[in-house]
């Protein structure tokens, strides 16, 4: 660590500043979400802020307003930022310029912009002003930071969403019951924890399969939001009925199919969605099962990226489970085990029949923690090749 | 708490004695696992012990030798005891009236004995002869203490065995592939871990389908255990094949059967086994399903009871996991879950098809913990009448 740097508590600092980058969930769309703490020379906290909606305000501007709301002089300061201030011009300033501007004598940031037009722009340019800049090392600080931006790491860097696959379960993996019954195998902190995940994504996706049997709204509702996601419905053949309750209002609904279908496209356009046509690719052997039906999945992903979709939260059955896996576009899986046996019941994912015990998704663990009687079980893929080790 | 005790390090030394009890995990069988740390007058530990085998010494008596070999003198000390040191005369002699013997001053223990002898005895006799008695008030270390026991607790109180039931599923909750292929969905770890809590269960309960599916030995073979569980097949119709793995040595096995069948009988007895014979009672109107042809499993559970087991760890398949769910026989799940998802295959209990989501058994968890790879996770009777709130 650069001994310019000894002074200051930067654990604690990072810690607040992260809790801060924590508020932009549901709120600054597309762009990452992120947190500032300003410290004072004599050793204060003066100044918080954590990045507003797409064209308003970055952290580091909202916490040298607060400052200054407050009266405190911000020269010789030292920022504690969760990402990398941002160099170029976009729909507001650069955050380095105001730095500089403010008199700032130092920048502590726990991760590298990824954006190719700032990564290390940055801190080259408040380097370049005289301001000593300390990126932190890899460390639970910097994966606390990734984690916060994961989707909007993996847009940038993979030109892909994160894709976060939500099921409730019992803990013999039934997701419903023979007859379809499926509300609520979860308790209420669940679903509303649920929401809270539903809310930091940018887009949440579902099939026409659940829309029919569970006419799902998918908006956040338990949980407070500046925002809400879009809602994007796999619907190859263009079957959903213009009374679904997740057409908007609120929020914006995508209607992805395989098929062109005027008539429906017009009534489902006429309800305020927009349909996306986006056929399957050809089988590519003699021997291939037709895919051209079915909606191109890869390519919904990227046109979502290309949309500013960050993190893309699926609520979706066992089927369009089943197709996201077997084609390995899904990041991570989140499940809610409930403390229940059901026996009989639709699985949270079509897949096999396997021959053999190592042909399905193999997964790692990241998480297992008690959300009132049930589980949070997050798992990933055992050897996904992005992120990259840092 | 008393005044009298003030000056102990109460916590440290019943953890300690806590530890000592684990010790008899395989060991002591059927009595309980107790522990016994010695305090001495001058404020250290002077001798540790804890119960041996059946016949053998009580804990109690072995942190009086363990001290008597470091050549401490005991007079005045202080017992921690994970449980009421006993009053009556059974294999071997009180251990109350060995501590009165050696002089001690205090006895701390966690929990009294549920034995009918002894409830209270130990206590009484101790403070009748002019020892400060202190029973700790309900709390962890309580638990801590019965937990270790809970099977003991529960053959005495309720004349049943602590059933524990494990499974090894994937996350989806499939325990085999449609194939049968079962071996391995679980790491090595989590594999240990299923032998260490065999270990720790007076007996291992399977049925018939799973040594035709599976031949398993079920014995304690992955972690070091000075006595085999009782193996017990329930095989209704005495299918047992002589040349099955789990038949003896090491260990002794019991088949219990619904139908008489005396070649069948002695054939099993000559490889070693007993059998025990249980048919179900018959049904209770006439639209009920005939049971005889089955084995009476609560009558089965009685007579492990009756045998001195005091938990019994089932594993078994689905059907056998099921009509022990169903009779409600089931006091603990023991699930090791795998980071993997299959899809197809078979489900932990055969249970429903149910019609509402509420029909199904309603456990609670009360464990979440990674084990290698894996997660261990357990749940219980939500509404469990035993044991009772403390």
């Amino acid at each position: 660590m650069s001994p310019g740097f000894a002074d200051l508590p930067i654990d604690a600092l990072m810690r607040e500043a992260l809790a801060l980058a924590e508020r932009g969930f549901g709120l600054t769309e597309p762009n990452p979400r992120v947190g500032c703490v300003l410290w004072s020379a004599d050793g204060r906290v003066i100044g918080r802020g954590h990045t507003q909606q797409a064209g308003g305000p970055h952290a580091e501007v909202m916490a040298l307003r607060d400052a200054a709301a407050a009266g405190e002089p911000v020269a010789g300061a030292t920022a504690v930022v969760t990402l990398e201030p941002c160099a170029h011009h976009g729909r507001t300033p650069p955050c380095c310029d105001a730095l500089i501007a403010a008199g700032l004598a130092r920048v502590v940031l726990a991760l590298e912009d990824p954006f190719p037009q700032v990564a290390g722009q940055g801190a080259a340019r408040l380097r370049a002003a005289g301001l000593g800049v300390l990126a932190l090392p890899p460390g639970a600080l910097a994966d606390a930071a990734h984690a916060i931006n994961i989707g909007f790491f993996s847009r940038v860097e993979r030109g892909r969403p994160w894709v976060r696959m939500k099921v409730a379960a019992s803990l013999d993996g039934r997701t419903a019951l023979d007859n379809g019954r499926s509300q609520w195998i979860t308790g209420e902190a669940a679903r509303r924890d649920g929401h809270a995940w539903r809310r930091r994504a940018s887009a949440v996706l579902t099939g026409i399969g659940t829309v029919r049997d569970d006419d799902p709204r998918l908006d956040v509702r338990l949980v407070e939001t500046a925002r809400q996601p879009l809602r994007v419905v796999v619907d190859s053949r263009l079957e959903l009925p213009a009374t679904a309750r997740l057409l908007p209002p609120p929020g914006a609904v995508l209607v992805a199919a395989a098929r062109p279908d005027a008539a429906r496209v017009a009534a489902l356009q006429a309800a305020g969605a927009e349909v996306l046509l986006l056929p399957g690719r050809p089988s590519p052997g003699p021997g291939g099962v037709p895919r051209e039906a079915k909606v191109d999945l890869p390519a919904l992903l990227a046109e979502l990226a290309r949309r500013g979709v960050n993190e893309l939260h699926v609520e979706a059955g066992h089927l369009l489970n089943g197709s996201l896996l077997r084609e390995g576009l899904v990041d991570e899986l989140l499940a809610y085990v409930a403390p229940k046996l059901l026996g009989a019941g639709r699985g949270l994912a079509a897949l096999g029949p396997y021959e053999r015990l190592d042909e399905g998704p193999a997964l790692r663990f990241v998480e297992a923690t008690p959300v009132g009687e049930d589980l949070r079980v997050r798992a990933r893929w055992r050897d996904a090749a992005w992120p990259p080790a840092r």
